[in-house]
This record gives structure tokens, C-alpha cells and sequence, in this order.
């Protein structure tokens, strides 16, 4: 496949992209709503645990690996790069005060993804040059789901970022069903939610509400 | 070398192993303490950055192994894998807690080197039979520094611990020049030690004085 090829490829995968955190998730474990999201449609899964040791994230990451993969859905891991490579996943996402890109990409190697969380388009910019596999755009709307979330940029600076770049842009911050359409029509290959589908008591409905919200869109 | 002489190569270079800790540093950076550390006769330091994101850990982690590959000292890297493979440390060191051991060397490799910390003989056993290449053992006195130490386990513990393995022991826990003697004797090849030096007015000369009680008891 050429570049273009793979970027369309990849990006068809991350239209409904689900972070994963066992505090919001109503004292359900996170690999129950994971399978209860991969069957609403989510086409990729993050696993988050900030506050998790490495041995934990390595448990919980192994069986969504094993659940992922079944789905044929993407899975990455928030953060940790040895704990993504330890369970096999099939990428990293690393924001700006992580693990910086160059040395990632050096220890993961080339067919391993990359996102990168960015703000701005300077962010975005030397991301993308610096062999980012997508970006992870925003907060676009108001969020309390991450505390080091700043300013929402808004759909007019999610539309400006994503025009700045060919790699796949994925939003995120505050994007629910009734929201989605609007960021994909400015641009966005997907859309990540945390609390919209890993608080909702229906998990299934919340991502399959989602999933038909981005492809109405997209077409 | 023998599987014997290289346990024995690196039991000497674990004599005198230093733990960063910038909180405790009297405000002076990481990287000046351990130049002083390494002045004074440290053989391995170890950078500990509990709340550091990756960036960060990564920043210093290059200033510290290029400060230790000058001098010929021994570089680890605390819980984070992915970053003392970003640095190119020669190994990372592992809690009970933190990354399997038989994830991280699956991950790292059979020659970059592992250590594990245990406080007892079931954890010490077991680390070894998984082929970790040295074991953190301790609590051996109280200790102010390391929030989750257990009881300590005491001279007789660490000495019990010595006895059941072949590979190198470096007591931890409480430990100053005037008791690292005693856990030589124990069966330690070595101790590791956080305030004892990094906390002292003369950081140098700590490591000294240290390095000294050592070597004199080891003989
Ligand atoms: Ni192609």
C-alpha cells in the first residue's frame, strides 16, 4: 500500500475510539466494558490507568488484547510504551509530557503505531513530522474527564489543525453522539470518547449511538 | 564468561548503588547530585522519578547515562522499561508491582539487565529462577524514603534472603556508613542507598565514606 493507502486504512479504524477508566465506569471492570463497547462498534480501545503499577496495566491490558484482536479492533496503550509492547498492542498514544516521539519510535520500531496527543497546530505540525501515525485533537468541547485538559479549541480549531495535516486526526473532549457529525464534517477520521460510552449505563447503545453519528458523517 | 564470573563482574559493580530522588536533594538537580555521587565512588545509580512523566525521566536519563558511561558506573532505571530503553541504560529495576519480570526481558532482551526488588524468600526465589539478573532486598532497617516499605526485615532477613540465591543481593533500607558493613557480612554484594547521599550536605564525600565501609568489609 502506499502511504495515502495505509493513512485511509488506519483511519477507517479509528472512527469510534474508546478510552478506557475503571473510575468512571460505574464499579464495572474495565475488560466488561470494553466487550460491551467492541460490540456497540468501537474500532479502537486505549487503555488508560494513571494511577495503575506496570503489572497491573500488563493484566488488564492482556485481556483486552485477546479481546481486541478477536474484534479485529486496534488497541493501544495510554502512556506506557513497555507495557504496550509487553501485551502485544498494536500502538501507543503519548502526550506531550510522555515518552518524546523520536525515542518511541526508535525503541518501537517502524510498523508500530504512534498517536500523539496535540493542542495546537504547532504540536500538530511536528508530530506529523515527526513520524507520528495520527493525531489525537483537542479538547474540542468542555471535558471533566481529564484533569490537564486546557482551553477547548472548539470545532473552528480542530478544523484548522486537521487541514494542516495528512495523517488521521481523531477528537476528542466532550464529543457525544448529539456532537459527533459536526467534528467529522471538520474533519476529523473518528471521534474519542472516554465518559460518553465508558460511564453510560448502556455501553453497547452509547457506542453504537456514536459509531452511526461518525458514519452518517463521514458517508 | 561463565555464567558464575558474570554474576561476580557485576556483584562488583553493585558496591555502592545510589537512588535518585530529587525531592530529597536539598534543591540541587539530579544530575549534579550523581555527578557528585559518581566523584565519590558510586558504581551504579539508579533514576527514580515516581511523578515524572516520560519526557522528563527521559531529559535526565540522558544527562545521567552520559555521565555514568564517562565513568565507567552502571545506569538503571526505575519501573519505567520504555524509558531506560530510550536512554539505552543497561537495565531497569523492577518492583513487585511494576512490569512482570518475564514481560520486561521478553521486551528487553537476554543481556540488558534486570533487577528486582523482594522482601522475602518466596519473591527472592522467584526472581531468580525468572532470570533476573540482581535482587533489591529490604527493607533491611526502618526507612524514611520509600513510602511503601514494608517491616523491615532486619540483618537476619537479609542474610536468609543471600543464603537461598547465586545471584548478587544489594541490601536496602535504612542503610549509612556506619551499619553497611554489618549487611556485607550478611551475604550483600553491595548496598543501595537513597538520603544517605543524596540528602547529605557532601554528597561526595557520603558516597565515600560509604564506598569505604563496603570495600573493607568485602575485603
Ligand atoms: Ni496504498
Amino acid at each position: 500500500m502506499t502511504g495515502g493507502g495505509r493513512r485511509e486504512a488506519l483511519a477507517r479504524r479509528l472512527r469510534l475510539y474508546v478510552l478506557t477508566d475503571e473510575g468512571l465506569s460505574r464499579g464495572r471492570p474495565t475488560d466488561q466494558v470494553v466487550a460491551e463497547a467492541i460490540a456497540g462498534g468501537a474500532t479502537a480501545i486505549q487503555l488508560r490507568g494513571k494511577d495503575w503499577g506496570g503489572r497491573r496495566l500488563v493484566e488488564v491490558g492482556r485481556r483486552l488484547r485477546e479481546l481486541t484482536r478477536e474484534a479485529g479492533v486496534l488497541f493501544f496503550v495510554n502512556d506506557r510504551l513497555d507495557v504496550a509492547l509487553a501485551v502485544g498492542a498494536d500502538g501507543v498514544h503519548l502526550g506531550q509530557d510522555d515518552l518524546p516521539l523520536a525515542e518511541a519510535r526508535r525503541v518501537a520500531g517502524p510498523d508500530f503505531l504512534i498517536g500523539i496527543s496535540v493542542e495546537d497546530e504547532a504540536q500538530a505540525l511536528a508530530a506529523e513530522a515527526g513520524g507520528a501515525d495520527y493525531l489525537g485533537v483537542g479538547a474540542v468541547f468542555p471535558t471533566g474527564s481529564k484533569a490537564d485538559a486546557g482551553e477547548p479549541i472548539g470545532v473552528v480549531g480542530l478544523a484548522r489543525i486537521a487541514r494542516r495535516v495528512r495523517i488521521p486526526v481523531v477528537a476528542i473532549g466532550g464529543i457525544h453522539a448529539g456532537n459527533a457529525a459536526e467534528v467529522v464534517r471538520a474533519g476529523a477520521a473518528g471521534v474519542a470518547v472516554i465518559s460518553a460510552v465508558v460511564a453510560a449505563p448502556d455501553v453497547r447503545a452509547a457506542a453504537r449511538a456514536l459509531l452511526d453519528a461518525v458514519e452518517a458523517a463521514a458517508g
